[in-house]
């Protein structure tokens, strides 16, 4: 557990080199003969981050063999499908914001920005047919028709206070855990991983892509505002039901459940203070905290069918990360 | 010429087996486990209209050889791709109907309409990256980086009243021709014809769409409201210039340039009755339309390099059917 403090230049020290590449590769993939769309990708290429989805491919990789140019091209499609999400969630969201910077609709408008989300998932595509092989380009696009299911569904279900658990993880388990699943399945094909072993990378991706999206979802409500680079609670403004909330309509008293129901399908703007406070009641961050770790500990259950070493150790690690981070 | 008063079934009769199982395709490939989703899917099979973007690829194919199954597949992949950006071009317009129904904005909003066209351009991908070899994959990719950069372009120039006519020439050529020139590519070369016979088929699907698109443009100012299942003069009242516009602010009285620069670039609500109008005292229809039946004639002259017989004089009727048409 003492790994959980490194920073995570650290836990990718095994896959330094590869993720400069990656970078190349995401940049050399996204030109265009237009200075305004060059403009736009240069700030598009500031939300890059963490690289968290790269990192995972690379180091699936590193486990089960060796890295190929072919696992530097994929894991610049996968983060590239990442900030095209990205760059739509925030025209969806209608945020200002992002790691610190305006985001794309905030600087050029709603339709430049859909437009750009086209333009990044598009080049994504591009960039996957490049590869020999139409293995990672199925994928890759039944990865993609799930993530788009995953948001049409949470979109739909906007502001339904009568979601199930099973509904809600079924959602992100499309929307964000779908990528990080095909992410450590690529890493472990492209280094000649057999089924068994490839099958077990999947299921560390998909189980740590669910820790995470529970852990984004219990920092909207209660992390620090300045280390998330964004304002809370945003997803209980939009209506979007996550873990904590749903535990907390299902074991609250009968008037706060009733308020909470209001003000998540109204939709009337912060109600982040007493948020906290009806959380605390059923201490519903403890209990999707939990949930969280033990998606953690699935995943690195699953990682022990991968051999030993750095790599696997850093997943592991970063697995673990996931639900110690605090932005 | 007589050939252009023939219905398009006529003109669709070489390739009318192949035609249906592209639809049946299609449909197979749009397959969701939401009940929801599949109420919006089977909207967007209305929005499929002529399918000249899938004809155009199968009498390719049939005019330079044998159909093949991944000639449907392909079929099928265009007319997805054109339809996804038919609903994000409806959500970016505030268009409210097309083809006479209810756009997927106008129906469920903005925000799941986003999300469906990404859904439907992902499963173009992922029905593309369903053949053998990775020509098509990476030609599709390649097409739709440049539709997106297409539309970026054209959004980027609303209300741009000095655009020249070389540059409207370069965003409907990437926005349009482009795919139109892939589908034909695409038909010849999975028919198993040469490199010149490819590039003529290219060529062809290219002089096709910009012939095609400017009517589409002059459609939009001089046609009957009735026949086109839409409003006239969004395209004036977006912003957009179109090449009757530009003629037209390039041999007008000085007042009237004011006057249409004003109209073109504050986007004022319709001023339709004007514009015609204005349009009339330059003869600028004419201009367009003479500039639409030269590029009508660049495609016809292509088909050449292909061999004759009923596909190719299917061709040759449906580039001509393009200037002629009303809706």
């Amino acid at each position: 557990m003492s790994n959980i403090t490194l920073p995570l230049s650290e836990l990718y020290a095994p896959i330094a080199d590869e993720m400069r590449m990656v970078q190349t590769r995401f940049d050399a993939e996204l030109d265009s003969d237009q200075a305004f769309v060059e403009d736009l990708l240069d700030r598009v290429r500031h939300f890059r981050g963490k690289m968290l989805r790269p990192a995972l491919l690379l180091l699936t990789g590193k486990a089960c063999g060796r890295l190929t140019d072919d696992h530097v091209t994929l894991a610049a499609v996968v983060e590239m499908v990442h900030v095209a999400t990205l760059v739509h969630d925030d025209v969806l969201d209608g945020a200002d914001m992002r790691r610190r910077s305006p985001t794309i609709n905030a600087i050029v408008g709603n339709v430049q920005a859909v437009l750009l989300g086209d333009f990044l998932i598009s080049h994504a595509f591009h960039l996957c047919s490049s590869l020999d092989s139409q293995y990672a380009s199925r994928l890759i696009g039944a990865t993609t028709n799930t993530v788009c299911e995953g948001e049409l569904m949470q979109n739909h279900h906007r502001g339904d206070a009568s979601m199930s658990e099973a509904l809600y993880l079924d959602i992100i388990g499309r929307k964000t855990a779908s990528l990080t699943a095909a992410a450590c399945q690529l890493g472990a094909r492209f280094a000649g991983a057999d089924d068994a072993t490839t099958s077990a990378a999947r299921r560390f991706g998909y189980a740590a892509g669910l820790a995470f999206q529970i852990v984004d979802d219990v920092l909207d409500v209660v992390g620090a505002p300045d280390q998330m680079g964004k304002s809370l609670g945003r997803d209980f403004d939009l209506g979007k039901p996550t873990l904590p909330v749903l535990h907390c309509l299902a074991h609250c008293a009968l008037d706060v459940r009733f308020e909470l129901q209001s003000a998540l399908s109204q939709q009337p703007g912060s109600v982040n203070g007493q948020l906290k406070a009806w959380l605390a009641s059923t201490d519903s961050v403890s209990y999707a905290m939990d949930y969280a770790n033990q998606r953690v500990a699935d995943a690195v259950e699953a990682l022990s069918a991968l051999p030993p070493g750095d790599a696997r150790s850093s997943l592991s690690a970063m697995a673990e990360f996931v639900t110690h981070r605090r932005w």
